[in-house]
């Protein structure tokens, strides 16, 4: 089980553009994740540009907790990952959005509180900030343009630890099968009235091209599946169509 | 094989402001996707706040094609997907975003060319322009705060086709072990120095303890991987703190 107290912590360090904040607390806010840290924010804290951007996600600003530096924001933390594009030359533990989001799953299940890193959005992390996280993440994008922006790269991430935390089953709650296909009975009803009628309106200039096109519409129609309504419908449709004028 | 000249166009319909138009298409420069489509922008095209928020994709920008409604910008396309968070009571065809993401790898294979619509920042797509897709796309957010802004909303889908065209090798091209540890001789040499001068120091009180404590650090070592250079720091840091002050 996926413990929720142990969601992870979205640390903004040194964050520039309120707007930028604000977005990433929407993007939180639309993935669930609700623990906002800020390292030294440019332009002061509180920050209207911020509250305005968050679009419903107010709450996550106001709860939004600030730190001078990112060993005190973190000081109830035993993982820390560390999103950036740079190649590093240390010899850190490197992994995929994706596998970053899983993983950090997985240290809730073991009551394990994760923090995530994202720098400023003109540079991102530096090394001196990169050296607090034991983890650097990396997500799969264009080599020659990978610079994203601060909401969106907080975006992606919550985005995929959604995924992970939620499970297949939960991902997809609206995915379901809404069209209710006709009776087969109803179906090939109206099937055979449509023959009836192309018959009456002397559609079918031989035979073969009359076998062969009704296979055609028929084939249309299964591989369509009309519901009862539709159906409805399509019998209205080629009423009116076959009415004298 | 994938096929990159059928990569699926984004259709932004109505979006009200430019710098969305700007964050989206430097999300789809982020992830390799190069043909912008705008429908009824609110504040006319050209837009400067577009070409200054698209932040390195201003050829994105410069090539966006401009057209008076979705008929017309879909001419030469033969899937169209929409993105959006609403529940729909007709009976459309629904994915998830990276369902539709891989289906549309799947098309670019078979030589069918795919486009996404993004509806207004506002209200999302209406009924009208929903009309005019084959398949809704539903990202898996939360419930009851789904309502996403456009340029995170077009990344989240570029993010998801690139994982899905660029596949799992090209996925992680910078996931890599950089550590290369050093050999176990050397390891080893460095164990039994530490207890060398562990037992000079008169570290241990107990044999028990001392056998406990060695089991301990050499499983902390082993597991840590020091590589050669982190070694010879060690072996510095023992050297330094042993020596007499």
């Amino acid at each position: 089980m996926v413990d929720f107290s142990f969601s992870p912590h979205i640390i903004l360090v040194k964050p520039q553009l309120g707007e930028n904040i604000g977005m990433a607390a929407r993007a939180m806010g639309n993935c669930g994740v609700s623990s906002l840290i800020l390292v030294e924010p440019r332009d002061g804290w509180p920050n209207p540009a911020a509250l305005s951007a968050a679009a419903g996600a107010e709450k996550i600003i106001q709860n939004a907790s600030l730190w001078k530096d990112i060993p005190q924001a973190t000081k109830k933390v035993k993982r820390i990952y560390a999103m950036t594009a740079r190649r590093r030359s240390r010899a850190l533990l490197e992994k995929n959005l994706a596998e970053a989001a899983q993983e950090i799953v997985e240290n809730q299940k073991r009551g394990i509180l994760s923090a995530v890193l994202f720098g400023p959005e003109r540079s991102g992390l530096d090394n001196e900030m990169v050296s607090c996280a034991d983890t650097l993440v990396h997500i799969p994008l264009e080599p020659d343009f990978s610079s994203v922006n601060l909401g969106q790269s907080v975006m992606l991430f919550c985005y995929e630890w959604r995924k992970a935390s939620h499970g297949r089953s939960a991902e997809n709650p609206a995915i379901e099968i809404k069209n209710i296909p006709a009776d087969k009975e109803e179906l090939f009803n109206f099937i055979n009235r449509l023959e009836k009628n192309l018959e009456e309106c002397r559609f079918f200039k031989t035979p073969e091209m009359r076998q062969e096109t009704l296979r055609n519409l028929r084939a249309f129609f299964q591989r369509a599946q009309p519901n009862a309504q539709e159906l409805k419908t399509l019998h209205g449709v080629i009423t009116r169509l076959s009415s004298p004028r």
